[in-house]
């Protein structure tokens, strides 16, 4: 068995980056009590920290390798909503053994998507115990640009990235709610344990889009922290929210269950001004993710969402986002 | 049962603070995708994070409110260490059930220590699982003054701060490895439960010592990173290591267990060289923090500590640092 600083240093440090160092700083990676770094000039550091224990985000099964991409894409997919730039990330990790199969599987996982978004591992924790991986990211933005949840204003329109529900509709096959169609089973298993984060989307929305945020617990619970956090009621169609065609042939119940309180979609719901139409049109041709407008910011208010179907009638829906203490 | 939101909300959010704005900066806090931060104008930002474990890190036992000091003091020890200025942090919790009368006590000890410094929680994540603490820190540094490992010179004095192997000697009482003599017994338990991080030192030692570390894992296996990182030799006298009356009294063999292999000491341990040693006297008497010269840095070449006892005579010691996967 190897021990914990031969451990570390064989999956992670030789893999840790000294960041680029800014401002004329002289900035310091992994190996000493502190990792040092500091933002570009006119810029602030956002900074998201995530924590993911099995049974609860993913199965003991889970593909190493699967779960290493997934433990940072959740953490870049809060820098993409925040419109930052992904700059380094701290893991603490801890394991019931050290398991070398399986520890080069998952940092080749998370190395893949951190060298993919040039993102330095700066510094890190290892212990025993139970499995948990917690990854603290820190992103650019420049100042006043940040896409923040409290900025949402009426008369915005109000967007949603890619597809939602591929990633609930996969874990509803897993636990036997429902079979995947044989075309789609490998799509929506993807969907779950690789999701890709928005970064390039988020990047381009700073000082266009307004509010942001990104769908880890379901549009139907997330959108509310847009409107709380703004003040403001929402009318959304539950009709156009995009989704794969398998998804979209589910019965209504179940398709809206997906895609509407589904989670662990991590794509990116925003609301923009009518005036930035075009600019929105451009940016999504220009980063490759399609840009679908479900809906619009009514006006001030006790925050609420007003859901019509595709005929513009009232729709009555029954929805709770996950939340984790509830789930038990 | 709480929500994972209201329990959030209750217990933290509440008591969550947006940081003091610099360089024009808009900084964000708790409820948002990501907080915002940036360090002042000539500074970096110090970033650590370790993770606490039960059983590994803590018993089962633990008074929840000494946990919640802990579990911050420890990244508030490594700020030290690096000779940064606390500014902010993150909290990361995995816990098995919402247990109302032990989170108030957990949140009540770790704010009390964070207001004492005046960090402020900035972001976090809560799920269900077994219990699992993950914080990270961030504090200011000015540019070129961090106290780094690698910067230890031949001919520095090797000094340590307050007093060695309280914290190891109340495990091995509680573990049946001896007694705790009455007068002590507290003493012990309080070090080992509410290390006080050396935040002041660490800053005052800034642009004066050479090399820094905070003791965690054992003088003899922490003051070797020093030496590899700085590629230099040293001689220790292992019997001036500053302890406790009750640690003194004990035989020698426990007494060097504890002051140079114990670990949770949560001193800083420095180099500087001899020209500084006026300086570092005022230093301890302003921050009223006892400093000890113990040894020095003899040159460069292969990282090794020839140890010697009071007579200075050649010692030789067998110990080892307290690894995670080892201690097993």
């Amino acid at each position: 068995m190897l021990s914990e600083f031969s451990l570390i240093d064989r999956f992670f440090a030789r893999r840790a980056k000294t960041p680029a160092p800014r401002q004329g700083d002289a900035p310091l990676g992994i190996g000493d009590d502190c990792a040092l770094i500091a933002p570009p000039a006119g810029h602030q550091l956002a900074i998201s920290t995530d924590m993911l224990v099995e049974g609860r985000h993913f199965f003991p099964d889970v593909d190493p390798y699967a779960l290493g991409h997934k433990a940072l894409a959740v953490n870049l997919s809060d820098l993409a909503a925040m419109g930052a730039k992904p700059h380094a990330f701290t893991l603490a990790l801890a394991l019931p053994r050290a398991d070398e199969a399986w520890l080069q599987a998952f940092s080749d996982g998370l190395f893949a998507l951190a060298d993919r978004f040039g993102c330095a591992l700066i510094g890190g924790d290892t212990t025993s115990g139970p499995l948990n991986i917690c990854i603290t990211v820190f992103g650019d933005v420049p100042h006043h640009t940040a896409l923040r949840r409290d900025a949402a204003k009426p008369g915005d329109d109000i967007y949603v990235s890619g597809t939602l529900g591929d990633a609930r509709a996969a874990l509803g096959a897993m636990l036997g709610e429902w079979q995947a169609p044989d075309a789609a089973a490998s799509a929506w298993r993807r969907a779950l344990e690789r999701p890709e984060p928005r970064v390039a989307l988020g990047m381009a929305l700073g000082g266009i889009a307004h509010a942001a945020l990104d769908i880890s617990d379901g549009l139907a619970g997330d959108l509310m922290h847009i409107l709380k956090r703004s003040n403001v009621r929402a009318t959304v169609d539950a009709d156009a929210v995009p989704c794969s065609d398998a998804v979209r042939a589910m019965p209504d119940a179940a398709r809206r269950q997906c895609t509407l309180a589904g989670g662990d979609d991590y794509e990116l719901c925003f609301t923009a001004p009518r005036t930035a139409r075009d600019a929105i049109a451009r940016i999504g041709e220009r980063v490759g993710v399609p840009l679908t407008c479900i809906g619009r910011i009514e006006s001030f208010g006790s925050p609420e969402i007003a859901w019509r179907d595709g005929a513009g009638a009232p729709l009555s829906l029954m929805l709770q986002g996950f939340d984790h203490f509830h789930a038990d």
